[in-house]
């Protein structure tokens, strides 16, 4: 599983950080996932190996502007890039009416069927090869965090079990190693109970714009990384509250308490600087986070990208 | 006057050309106009010197997204910009619709009034430097031409004239001079009459998208430069009819018709490439278009600028 950045600035873009948007790619294939999708995302896409064509889904965190409106954008260019299958979007109800609203008035008619799942039910969504998990956040607005799980992970057959059980090597172990249940000797055997699995399965969670990092306790159960904004450090704690967003000490402090492995922290103000000369700087950001977070931390910038492989190793995958 | 172009590009952006926006700089201070504003706009202003604080309008041709989703995030990022004073709209009725259903959605509260005034109704604008007419075009949905004409053209007083009507040197002349009517005598005399020009008044049209360039014969008197689309070459003129777009050949036609003095083209399809050894090429467009006008033709490309200056001479601006 891959993790890229296309965005990580916090409500305007700046010369060198976009809005947000972040890409999920699958273990097996091309498939993709997109998570937020500020203004210019698309433009993002272009400049990587993603395809239009291979998006399995865009879920979006919460209707502000810098996490949504690149939406009309990415849909319309599918469609002239000639995507023809059904799209899935999870999404608050707002972006429903909003993208309706403007297929209207800017005659926007998509080749592709959209197929809208409301994040505001808490959705729990089967995608062929990924699960997510909605988690509702503290923000001015309704904003869910996501937590993706594989699917379909690597496994083999449990002999011992099945031969413990009696039963015979053949077409039946074949149907439960493809993933079906069985039925023998008056017993449903689930293809579940009769599998090892070779490794866990990966789990990410990519959280929305949110002031209370601690309603991600379940979320984050057995998740390998969070995602989670960093608008601000401590000193903007009364800022950052009245605006429903998180500071860098605040993050670092609920990641240390479920002793979660990887933490990239992203939608960064553009007050703090690149230049860790510069005062505020990005450099603030991540010292506040180490001094309060003993996991492996990551300052997100875009196009870096992530690999979580099947040890749960996440790491930066070098850049071409 | 200055034209810098932000995005050339038709339907969708490509790695070296964005959708349309163009930036039309008054002579005089740093005020400037934006017709159309494609997604990634703001992320083009980003480059330039442009300041969201000194736009005086935005000029939407059609509600096409390529021409127009990049509205709510500039008005959101001048906004946060801290921009206050009104900002004039000026877009077919369906742009109002969407911004306010977009507003609405996204929970975008903007810290200064939207000004619209619809462009169906062909309005004439006077701004306090520019003054602008509305021409209507051909395409799938309603689409215009907007002439920007300067206003305050550096002018002498017409002492003959003053001389002539017993006018005496004073107070008088000052208020003539600085564009007030005056009464003499039992006559009024307006500025205009007792004013002689230093230069003719500049004049640019910019046109959306559009199959009939005809249409603007009335709105090229006495115009200085045309700025309208060829999205195509005259190979795909059936294409281009069916979507309602110009071709090289076509604008260049009507160019030479009404003697324009400077064309610039642009809004080309992703087909035509960059690369002058590929086929087809953008440089397909440009020797179209070159056979059939005489004129001084340009092609438009991002960050691109132009100078109108007094004397009406057009030429591009070296790039920093």
């Amino acid at each position: 599983m891959n993790l890229l950045f296309l965005g990580t600035s916090a409500g305007v873009p700046t010369k060198s950080r976009n809005v947000t948007g972040i890409a999920l790619r699958e273990s097996k294939g091309k498939g993709w996932y997109l998570i937020d999708c500020g203004e210019g995302t698309q433009h993002q896409v272009l400049r990587t190996k993603l395809s239009f064509h291979s998006l399995n889904a865009i879920l979006i965190t919460h209707v502000h502007g810098d996490h949504c409106y690149g939406l009309p954008g990415i849909l319309a260019s599918a469609g002239m890039n000639g995507r023809k299958a059904p799209l899935t979007i999870v999404a608050p109800a707002g972006i429903k009416a909003w993208l309706e609203a403007t297929c209207e008035a800017t005659q926007l008619g998509l080749p592709f069927a959209l197929e809208f799942i409301c994040s505001d039910d808490l959705p729990s969504i089967e995608f062929e090869n990924m699960a997510v998990a909605t988690f509702k956040l503290s923000h001015g607005v309704a904003s869910y965090a996501y937590a993706l799980t594989e699917k379909n992970v690597d496994a083999a057959l449990n002999i011992e079990k099945l031969i413990q059980k009696g039963v015979p090597r053949g077409p039946l172990w074949g149907q439960l190693k493809r993933g079906f249940d069985i039925e023998f000797a008056g017993e449903t055997l689930t293809s579940h109970e009769c599998l090892l699995l070779k490794h866990e399965a990966r789990k990410v969670v990519i959280a929305g714009d949110n002031a209370q990092p601690e309603l991600l306790w379940e979320a984050c159960a057995g998740a390998q990384v969070l995602v989670h904004e960093a608008t601000y450090t401590q000193e903007m704690a009364q800022k950052a509250l009245e605006v429903g967003h998180s500071y860098a000490r605040l993050v670092a402090d609920f990641a240390e308490s479920v002793a979660l492995p990887n933490l990239v922290l992203t939608h960064f103000s553009p007050r703090y600087q690149l230049n860790p000369l510069a005062s505020p700087s990005i450099e603030d950001i991540r010292k506040e986070a180490q001094s309060a977070y003993s996991g492996s931390l990551y300052l997100a910038r875009d196009f870096l990208e992530f690999s979580l492989d099947k040890s749960g190793h996440f790491s930066e995958v070098a850049s071409e």
